[in-house]
């Protein structure tokens, strides 16, 4: 299933001595879902949503570490949120991990690549609620709620003033299924849009496209009102923002990040916050993660804060679900194409 | 210039005895700005905002009161936030007062009636800030920011649950420009929308139309997911939302209220609130407004009170000059119909 395999036809039937003939006799299951789940919501309901959607396959929960460590050992078809050495080691038939998660980092990837294990992602589970997340933001700066609730902390019925989103400039950091989905929701309020990516050339969702570095770069911040971080992890992305793109962009900018803590300096955020050289920040990822209680970050009232959460749906179970059971399907099919396959 | 004065082709130059004559000759202003600005912002920049798309015309500011009562007695063409019937009967030669808000209940309208002027409001100067009020208030309930708020205060970085927008059921009531600003901004988030208004067998921007009572209304509200409230304040929008209409809600449902205060029954909502018949409120105006010090409205978390705010936008003036400039033209012109004149 290893990308690197290149094409292999045979129905997964034929795989691994027999093991689906043992599956379809019901001994194994066709998929084991680890036990730990995500954002507070019992992981039943994630294989409860991949048994809606695979009726005619069979879905086991291991629901203790015990359970796990003797399910996995004749799994091949594995979903969890983590998959650490320990269980990886006793998983000798897995043939595919499907992470709930669309960030892989925390995976033990050398291992699985080692190991022939196709690794899948949520991309795309993330998109509506994490844009839902950006616009708010977006909007709360603009509207300067926050200005709003301390005079409401106050009962002080007294106006102030707000910006306007209209006619400013947004600039999108990541064109993956989160960015294009904030650029999606962007649309009608109109405003200029910039996407930064790898391969400008490819175009993209926005107005305009420019790459991570040069002078093009730097202009984009340069013009930008609000900069969504909405991009992976990489060795390009880590300190992106840094203290000279705070400086370059405009003191009225806002710094909206839902990406990884790591793509900001947060020293340089800090200072810049410190200083004034920039309107404000949401961050829903900081660096350190969690951010200590005696963190500066805490203490302004133009930063908002929220614990990772812009990841949390009531729909994430469901969503995840769809792709997994469409990759169920595809592996059961003996397809190597797996929807969200990563590379390793 | 009264609506129901028919049509009148005839050149303003000729109207009332030569007074446009005076006006060639830089006697009289074509236009007098009232002193009294809005949302803290010097008049100076409305008025410099009608030079500029008006380089033809002379526009004059009354600064004071007694240049305005000086002023206003020759004035053919006057524009501000209010006119008190102390100004009105010494506005001899009063032709149109360009109201800059717009709501025009607080104007003396049946002494204008019978004077003959003709008025015009603001009507469509409000769409994008109001919309984006209302996007930013919807999508702050839906990520729970509050709760995040809540945590933030307290350096405590532990996940919450929120709510997802996509899928959601939209009621926009009033499908002014204001409504129709709302909808045309929903329109990504993948929502359900529901419009109501007087009239709706015009149909609308929105999946379904309902008039203000009866049982399609009601079914409406019971399917409502945030309650949007962009009507003017009616006999029929007094008291639109009272004690039944909130228990017809559900218990998850949120209210925003950008009209007026009145259109809500308080001390419903206020009960409302205290039984958790509704999720939240958040309120840009109140009844009584501004809101005491001692309302129970200032109590409650799920309650975000903005001061009658959602109007500011710096782009207020040079909207409202784009409006009241091409009115200027269109008088000057001799035209008797006015861009948002308003039925007296």
């Amino acid at each position: 299933m290893n990308s690197s395999d290149g094409p292999d036809d045979r129905p997964r039937s034929t795989d691994k001595g027999g093991r689906t003939d043992e599956t379809t006799t019901g001994t194994e299951p066709d998929v084991l879902v680890l036990r730990q789940g995500t954002h507070g919501v019992p992981v039943e309901q994630y294989a409860g949503a991949l048994r809606d959607r695979l009726p005619d396959h069979t879905v086991s929960l291991a629901r203790t570490p015990a359970a796990e460590r003797e399910a996995i050992r004749s799994a091949a078809f594995v979903t969890g949120m983590m998959l650490d050495s320990d269980l990886l080691e006793r998983a000798d038939d897995l043939d595919v991990f499907a992470c709930a998660y669309a960030g892989t980092g925390h995976l033990p990837l050398d291992e699985l690549s080692e190991r022939g294990v196709t690794v899948t992602n949520a991309s795309g589970v993330h998109g509506p609620n994490i844009a839902e997340h950006v616009l708010g933001a977006i909007l709360g700066f603009t509207r300067r709620f926050h200005v709003g609730a301390r005079r409401q902390r106050r009962r002080e019925w007294r106006h102030y003033k707000a910006h306007e989103l209209q006619g400013s400039t947004v600039t999108v950091v990541g064109l993956g299924a989160i960015g294009q989905a904030v650029c999606d929701r962007l649309d009608p309020f109109g405003v200029e849009t910039i996407g930064v990516r790898y391969s400008p050339e490819k175009g993209g969702p926005t107005d305009e496209v420019v790459g991570f570095e040069g002078d093009a770069f730097d202009d984009a911040l340069a013009r930008t009102d609000y900069l969504v971080l909405a991009c992976p992890l990489t060795e390009t992305t880590r300190g992106l923002i840094d203290t000279e793109e705070l400086v370059t962009l405009d003191p009225e900018a806002v710094l909206v990040n839902i990406a990884r803590g790591p793509v900001v300096d947060t020293d340089a955020l800090v200072s810049a916050l410190r200083s004034g050289a920039i309107r404000g920040a949401s961050l829903d990822v900081t660096d350190p993660e969690p951010l200590p209680e005696d963190h500066p970050l805490w203490t302004f009232e133009n930063v908002q804060l929220t614990p990772h959460n812009a990841g949390h749906t009531p729909a994430y179970y469901d969503r995840l679900a769809d792709i997994v059971a469409e990759n169920v399907r595809r592996y059961t099919a003996g397809r190597d194409e797996l929807v969200n396959q990563v590379s390793l």
